[in-house]
């Protein structure tokens, strides 16, 4: 396991905004708040979302789309460097009206109400591609 | 996307009461703390629980009731002001004993063990009712 | 409901190690950084996981394995002393490749990748026996 101590550099709150993309908009908090590394919570609803499930044996990413509206019930998920650009690595549980739960990587979902906690850190992060995984990994 | 920069005022831990509201012990919580603003993370199980799904179309919560004990794997949210009390506005994931999840907005639940990290912000949060939604929002 | 004020010792990003057990890596976390009180949150994939439920009248924990791999789309939990120990309490949503979430207490899991925050408090929190639940309980 590797760690690193950090330091926060500010915390913020965030309402997002109806009809934008759920991970665009945090990554949109990171730029403006110029966050090279940070931790974030979220909860809301979606009007639909892709969620991504990642191939361990083939090392690729499936996707499952629901075109529905949905409750985010728990949103986690952090803000690193990746290919030059912020990327917010996005885990959510969604759920339907009977309860039922959902969830995935959050690749893209359209924002029906969203509220965000993001905590960003001096230390910037940086994804590099991890052989074992094949995927880009961050320390 | 609106955001806002905040100061923490506190931080704390809190284990809820065996047999009281998991809500309202969040809520009874943020009283005693004297916070207006804050983003809480808990876990434990429930005896029930009642949790709402938004319906987007209708702008109408509807409510599922689950009288049964579960886990609750993740709970995330965060206090604000509403109609002058302190709101927890709180999502939470829950569990059966098969690991089956259901999820939402959690409107009630009967505590069984709770452990909950709040953290309180200098700047406090007013929902105030927001048009396109029909909902209480914050910023 | 009993709760602390609390004071940040230190806070920690991670990566897990593949093939390590997910909850012993967040205890060796805490180890390295002398964490005896924490809150955590996570987010990855794992490659089986063991998904413990609390059965409340027999005051019991049940067990569900999981031999497939899974997402990690949230995870929650809290570091103590237990027994002498640090043990970290872990609560996970777990998801398939369909979007069908699982969740409840991880016991046990196989790391594919994780990604860790923890935030570490000056003031330790202790696990004792509790007669209503029969579960170790701090505060």
């Amino acid at each position: 396991m590797n760690y690193r101590a950090v330091e926060v550099a500010g915390e913020y709150v965030a309402s997002l905004d109806n009809g934008a993309d759920w991970r665009e908009e945090i990554e949109s908090l990171a730029d403006k708040v110029e966050a090279d590394a940070a931790w974030f919570n979220a909860m809301g609803a979606v009007q639909d979302a892709e969620v991504w499930f990642y191939d361990q044996d083939d090392q690729e990413y499936r996707s499952v789309a629901f075109d529905e509206p949905l409750e985010v019930a728990a949103c986690v998920g952090n803000v690193a460097r990746l290919d030059g650009e912020r990327f917010a690595h996005t885990h959510a549980v969604l759920s339907r009206r009977s309860g039922q739960a959902l969830a995935g990587h959050l690749n893209a979902a359209t924002v029906f109400a969203g509220e965000v906690y993001l905590r960003a850190f001096e230390e910037p992060l940086e994804r590099e591609h991890d052989e074992v995984t094949d995927l880009d990994l961050w320390l």
